[in-house]
């Protein structure tokens, strides 16, 4: 099942994306939001879909997708550093290691935008906006203290996200380390274009990834080389800290983002971001001055 | 005017405190919610003031005092290193300086926790529990890019928080700088009690504060001493980020940590905290294995 939230009249409302780009809207299953059906729990989701796959149902030819979790009351985490390629990419002093505790930070919900969603690039704010291509896991049932061995029953899916950066304003920030104010401008984390259920998905560790800026690509990767899985990071992120349904892990990015590359390369009006996985769909993004 | 959300059989409920400590609900004025009264704007704030002071009022007079602004789609805004003293406390290397941009991260809403509340130390997850007395300032009305000769007319009030720290977490997560782990912990930001409205308030650089453990005092400053002033602070964090309504920025500690005491003080099982200001009340934690 693929979940969206499209645009309506009175801001967005759930729905359940078909093959074919068409989207039946859950609320006649009493769902108006994807954050309500996934606090709903498993006998929820499987209604849901039984209802999708339904002859009779509904069906709109042409939605607009928003951010399949459009803001509520949930956190964003974030991940830096959790593949090796990326690691190796950065001028790092010599000796340097992979941390054994995950680098967590995260992104604001004023961030969020859906597919096909035009980003303004902010130039009173940055002129080095870079692109991170990274998988999003879903949080379906919330807890603390999660064991590792239990983790993926947490997973309600998953779906792809940007996590777009500006890279000068992460540097004059980053002073005593802390990435956020580069990370938090309007408009800096698209996502979607749909969550993906878990069993859908099967073994997260096929998931790949390739991510293109105006149809070259930049960044391929596959969720088989994290350095934290899933299940470590669903433990580290809830220890001590209540995880809620419906919240949202980044699961960080692979090598290729601009910043590394030489010369450097960022975002300009009117580049065009994509991307895409066989098991997640496709996310664009334009970016506009 | 003060504005607190008291706990009611929905959750919670928007009120205004009065000096002998009895409550005024604000759902007769319309307003089931502080974030509500805050976005409705200052026609709203002065009718629901002249609610309150009228002698008809209804007075509750034993509420259990909530968060102010419970959990919303909004953000915890966390400045660090922002008193001179707390930065010359720490034990870092020769040469060090306070950085000129702000230090930003985040505290996840799950933190939030009222007056008088009891916080669990899950030492499964620390056992390094530090505090942090801090003034947190409300925004009031939103803004992208706020200058900083505009951004005191963003401010709607201001009350006293907890930056609770775990240092354990903080340094084993912050090998890249990160500090949001350590900062995150479920009860880990005491709020409280009452937002104290701008105009009641005055100038904020005479806002004292005092944090004490067990009637002992261990913090004591004044918020003129603060690096970044409040309103280089929203001019910051708004920096190509739009700041909503409700939003919160927690603008710092100063020293007197137990982090950096000799020998090192953490919080223990039936500890209790007491952060008080003469501007902005009194807010009690206790501590509980």
């Amino acid at each position: 099942m693929r979940l969206v939230t499209i645009q309506s009249p009175t801001g967005g409302t759930a729905g359940i994306l078909h093959p074919d780009g068409t989207v039946t809207p859950l609320a006649e299953a009493g769902h108006d939001s994807v954050i309500g059906l996934i606090e709903s729990g498993p006998d929820a989701w499987a209604e849901a879909e039984s209802l999708a796959s339904g002859s009779g149902s509904q069906r709109i030819e042409k939605a607009v997708l928003l951010p399949p979790l459009p803001r509520t009351p949930r956190n964003m985490f974030c991940v830096g550093l959790n593949y090796g390629d990326h690691f190796d990419e950065g001028k790092r002093p010599e000796g340097s290691k992979i941390p054994d505790a995950p680098v967590l930070f995260t992104k604001p919900w004023t961030c969020l935008v859906g597919h096909d969603a035009t980003v303004e690039l902010d130039r009173t704010a940055s002129s080095r906006v870079d692109w991170e291509a990274e998988i999003a896991v879903v949080v379906g049932r919330g807890g603390r203290n999660i064991a590792v061995d239990d983790a993926m029953d947490h997973v309600f899916g998953y779906t792809l996200s940007n996590d777009v950066s500006a890279r000068d304003l992460q540097l004059q920030h980053g002073q005593f380390g802390q990435w956020y104010k580069g990370k938090s401008l309007d408009g800096f984390c698209p996502m979607g274009p749909s969550i993906v259920t878990a069993p859908e998905v099967g073994d997260y560790r096929d998931i790949t990834v390739e991510l293109r800026v105006n149809g070259v690509q930049k960044q391929s990767f596959g969720a088989a080389y994290m350095v934290n899985s899933v299940a470590r990071l669903i433990a580290r992120v809830s220890l001590g800290c209540s995880l809620l349904p419906g919240d949202i892990i980044l699961s960080g990015t692979a090598s290729g983002v601009g910043h590394w590359r030489e010369p450097p390369e960022f975002l300009g009006d009117g580049d065009v971001v994509e991307i895409e996985s066989p098991q997640l769909g496709l996310l664009r993004t334009h970016f506009s001055e």
